[in-house]
């Protein structure tokens, strides 16, 4: 006899399937039971396409009548581009509904569960809702802050070092951890990197996959536009690109950056630094929901100081490279204590390939 | 019903409470069993004190004919401080005996087993032989290479930190991961500092748990004789100090020492600095079998580029730390690429209250 958190893992894995492919959206999965039979599931696969509600139900049909739905977010309440589920299911016969977690957007917040119960359906709130939080951690981070969800990655040496004096790092990880950074890029609707990375390796910052990837927003921190003009990332034919500034930047080359198709994006500096803060506030506005932040260590070390950085992976290489003045992954200004260390808690650790993968929240 | 292994994995278990008691010998388990009843157990407890086999003998006594001996290393067949352990499984009585792995040393060498063999009582030879192996990693290395086995132990940042720029370092680690290296100086016959280590800190480098531990010698690489007489580990009241240096050094300050119950160990240097190898080769004659090797990051850096560590032992501490010039754990010359980094793999990664705990070993 299958529980209700069977089928809410079924509805949970049916949704995970859709991560990083229904951005601004969350992932949401459903599954409609009726005498311990699944008759109906779906998945919202893309933003603008029918929830994962509607495509349950149009598979169950008749069968939708008395039956159990099973849902990982709450269904909405509001007319977005499609009509609101919440009526869908009150009209639709179940005689149960049992939700993961309520829906952050304050737009919805409760409203659609209210909806439903007044209808006189039995409803549950909460069976497995720390795995639904996570797993749309980014969608919930957007809808409370209004800012992408920044996922800060690094692969490091086991002596926390990220390449040589000289700059050289390839590679330090093995080829399924560099395999599953391009399948995270794939899932990110942006990467952000400093312009020292741009002019130090001149990257490419593409999605490098065996299938046919999405290629995510290239975001440059420039605040004097020192982006070459013939730079890959200046190349906007295969994937976009944003380079973040300041007023202070220089008009023309802007204009020739802007003739080559990429985009400027002006942000006030605090002390001749572009606000972090700012950034990623203006990045939303342009349809960024989240990036991976993916150095050099300046980046890394003022993004972490100013607490915008919601998850942390670290890639961590079974090899020792010491040395007095090779790089780490997060520099910026010196502290004096310990105690000023940015706190944080391990939430997973695998083995990826010969490499370890940690992964860490900030407290 | 009980197999081979279970029983084997018995003994095993019995053998690791002696680890770190037992120096220079190896740990050593053994069970008799008859008619699947355990009849007799035994354990090798202290150097001079009868082996494991000896006590499981004592214990079974009658009962020990027909029985099936399992011992996690070969029999003994020298005259050493007890007599040969392979006459006595030889006229005892058993009619079977499983050994975990041969004995590594070159004095034994596969003899006592051919002893048993020989005496028409059925040997079998590498049950559970990786994790006997790994029990006695520790002998086995002092058995091949007459130098004692090394432990480089490290608590560092999730960004590779062990200290802020001014060399605070209090704590990084939580109480549970400080309290576990407490554990392991208690089952380490040296603890090995270099003297900056010393003249910054001004350790004890004693064992201090809710137990009466032992105190390992305390190992200090001085070239100059730069150890204050004054520095806690000049007073050898509570532990022993062995200070490692050149004949280079001052012979004034080296009585002065001595007459504080110091021993000064005077190994040849190449181009000015003492030589790794020399001194694990001296050590090992003062009957030093294993090193706990507890930095700074210039010692940490030059044993692992001469390979002289055995096991690496990395906390980390869910913190970023960053900053220009905190300290790194393996500093040491630079190298220009990634590929001049020593390779390790891991073996273990565990949870130890809030910080990690990466067990890795040269490839």
């Amino acid at each position: 006899m299958k529980t209700d958190q069977d089928f809410m893992r079924m509805a949970l894995d049916l949704a995970a399937t859709a991560k990083g492919k229904t951005n601004p959206n969350p992932v949401v999965g459903a599954i409609l039971v009726k005498d311990g039979v699944i008759v109906g599931s779906g998945i919202h696969r893309k933003a603008g396409e029918p929830h994962a509600e509607v495509h349950a139900f149009h598979m169950a049909g008749e069968h939708a009548k008395g039956a159990t739905l099973y849902v990982t977010l709450e269904p909405c309440s509001h007319f977005g581009k499609t009509p609101p589920c919440a009526n869908l299911v009150k009209d639709s016969g179940v005689k149960r509904v049992v939700v993961a977690t309520e829906d952050p957007n304050p737009a919805v917040g409760g409203k659609g569960i209210n909806l439903i119960k007044h209808a006189g359906i039995e409803v549950e709130v909460g069976v497995l809702k720390e795995e639904a939080l996570k797993l749309n951690e980014r969608f919930i981070h957007n809808m409370i802050y209004e800012m992408p969800f920044v996922i800060s990655k690094v692969a490091m040496t086991l002596d926390g070092k990220i390449a040589a004096y000289t700059g050289h790092s390839k590679w330090i990880t093995g080829e399924e951890a560099r395999r599953e950074v391009h399948e995270l890029r794939n899932e990110v609707d942006g990467i952000l990197v400093g312009v020292g990375t741009v002019l130090a390796d001149n990257p490419k910052l593409t999605t490098r996959l065996d299938f046919q990837g999405k290629n995510p927003v290239r975001i440059i921190m420039d605040s004097n536009l020192r982006t070459p003009l013939d730079a890959h990332v200046a190349d906007c034919i295969e994937a976009k690109t944003i380079i973040v500034t300041t007023k202070e930047r220089n008009d023309e080359k802007a204009k020739l950056l802007e003739e080559k198709g990429v985009k400027i994006l002006t942000v006030p500096s605090i002390n001749g630094k572009i606000a972090g803060d700012m950034t990623l506030k203006m990045l939303y506005k342009e349809g960024i929901t989240d990036i991976l932040l993916e150095g050099g260590s300046e980046i890394n070390a003022s993004f972490m100081r100013e607490n915008l950085i919601q998850k942390y992976l670290v890639y961590v290489a079974p090899k020792i490279l010491g040395g007095k003045s090779s790089y780490t992954p997060y520099r910026g200004e010196d502290v004096e204590t310990i105690n000023e260390a940015v706190h944080l808690r391990y939430t997973d650790v695998e083995k990826v390939g010969e490499d370890l993968k940690i992964t860490a929240y900030p407290l």
